[in-house]
């Protein structure tokens, strides 16, 4: 039996770092817990500290081990670290985590890292809304890092990721076909690009097309990190700003611990840059505005739901049917009911 | 330059077949253009004729030739046939047409078949309803049969499929692991079962691990076609009827024509049992409420993106970059502005 704990206990004990009162409120958060509103808004002015590290790449590129690797060096500089593996394909895999066998094993019962997957709990929820709940439970907890790991391999994904200060994108050599699948979406989010496994054999291939896509970009015009048609309208570009960050194609062999450091040095240089550049208000105003879309849907889905389940619906879709009312003739009579017209 | 038409030319050129209004009202409703509404409205009552036959599977199945040879033999029975590609992933690769050329080429000049790929113009439209628009405006048309082929490899492309009265599943020998990884979703919406590439070696294995899958579903419970949580609550449960259908594994050798009598066969005994059992009026309601829930939440991403437009949004972000306000508080906001409170 699990104790209930008060709300103003789990926000001292989030503050307080207390490991068993962040996963019961990041639960709070996944079950929609009538409790996590006040939690999280009574913990929202102590965040923004974090450094928000977004990790991304396809299966079989190794990053769960370059996401541990990372996080033995911020811990060997005394640094406190989180671990958020959010995997968007789990409704439809039934919750496969993300190397978290790997990491258990390299990092179990150190008091400075925290592990956590998310997975969405059904389909009205929102992964976004409740991830972006989570980093702030996490931030709040006083976590100096805080590494965001999903899979690559589609948009949902690619927007998670998006949502970081920084974001690592993780190749691996012998995936050539999949360089060409992901460009499109990747390369408008990575801040680095790390080729790991690179002992093996094409690692210059799959760095030489990643520098030669990152060429072409260059030479193009410029639209990153436009989180729906408002970022464009209402704030500054992002892009006036960031063209002074050169994307890196670095090399790793994460299991090994070779070519780590370079990555941890990079990914510091791009949180300075961020910071003396400017760019850091920009990503924020961008992770904030798309992360509103994403809650403001979310809680209409929530409506939208206890409509449907109205038992008026029943007499809609007869209705329908029967030709006797067109659907869109009844998607106004329910939205018209959900806004309160 | 395309002549703009009038509202009741359009609806009067439809139900006549005019391919040329039928084109034209199928890019209205891709383009949320303001006419579109009139149209459906008007066509509605006309629908409700044609056999809907959802084709799905994985790249690389086949399906777009099988799709071919099903609609070949459709043609020399004499009924029209719709053909309309839904591509979900377009967004990302920028608008690949499933197979275009293969059909363009064996089909084209037919005046009894009509074939168009619908693609995502954005993010807020919903494939899914948009779909559902075109799917009603095919069938005031007249035609008989209409395909809807999709990429099978993720979840909105399941759910599409699943709003067909029928759904065939093309699998091929070979991708054994993705058998697999498709079958949690695959299975819960498959009627029909198509091993295509049948001349390839493996082909028995494959057939074996379907039926076996499908032995162990007969087994376990059955949980079909339950679209959002309100299926359940306000309609009776499909499960109770479907049991009367026995999924068949078929195969074929599309390129050849070899095994598409039997799959046609198939196809049409589905359709006798759904009108028989009672089945179509169940699979009709499903259909009708998961193409509401669809459309209600397209109108209110649109009511979402409004708002977010809003000049008032740049000052919630700042507030909130600045911790001055908690998101959930700024959602509220949000939500209260776009609900009228």
């Amino acid at each position: 039996m699990r104790k209930e704990r008060s709300g103003a206990e789990l926000i001292r004990g989030v503050l307080d770092g207390n490991r068993l009162a962040l996963a019961r409120a990041i639960s709070y958060v996944e079950d929609d817990h009538a409790g996590a509103r006040e939690i999280l808004d009574a913990l929202y002015p102590h965040t923004g500290r974090a450094h928000l590290i977004g990790v991304t790449g396809a299966p079989g590129t190794g990053k769960s081990t370059l996401v541990t690797a990372l996080t033995r060096s911020y811990r060997e500089r005394g640094e406190r670290v989180a671990v958020l593996a959010v995997d968007p394909s789990s409704p439809f895999t039934g919750g496969a985590l993300l190397g978290d066998r790997v990491r258990m094993t390299a990092l179990s019962g150190d008091p400075g890292v925290f592990i956590r997957s998310m997975a969405t709990r059904g389909h009205l929820g929102g992964l976004a809304a409740a991830t972006a709940d989570a980093l702030l439970l996490l931030d709040a907890a006083g976590f100096e890092r805080i590494l965001v790991e999903t899979v690559g391999v589609g948009q949902a994904e690619v927007e998670i990721a998006g949502t970081a200060h920084t974001t690592v994108v993780v190749e691996a050599p012998g995936l050539g076909d999949e360089v060409q699948a992901i460009k499109a979406g990747v390369m408008e989010i990575a801040d680095i690009f790390v080729v790991n496994k690179a002992d093996r054999p094409g690692v210059e291939r799959t760095v030489s097309a990643l520098e030669m896509m990152l060429e072409q970009k260059r030479g193009g015009p410029r639209t990153m990190r436009h989180h729906g048609r408002a970022m464009s309208v209402t704030l500054p570009d992002p892009a006036q700003v960031e063209n002074g960050w050169t994307i890196p194609v670095l090399k790793s062999v994460a299991t090994g611990g070779e070519g780590i450091p370079a990555v941890c040095e990079r990914i510091d240089a791009h949180r300075v840059w961020l910071q003396s550049s400017g760019a850091l208000t920009l990503r924020e105003n961008a992770r904030i505005l798309y992360t509103l879309e994403k809650m403001v849907d979310a809680a209409l889905r929530r409506r939208i739901g206890q409509t449907l389940l109205d038992a008026r619906m029943t007499e809609l879709v007869v209705a329908i049917r029967q030709r006797a009312l067109g659907p869109h003739e009844a998607v106004d009579q329910i939205v018209g009911q959900i806004i309160g017209l």
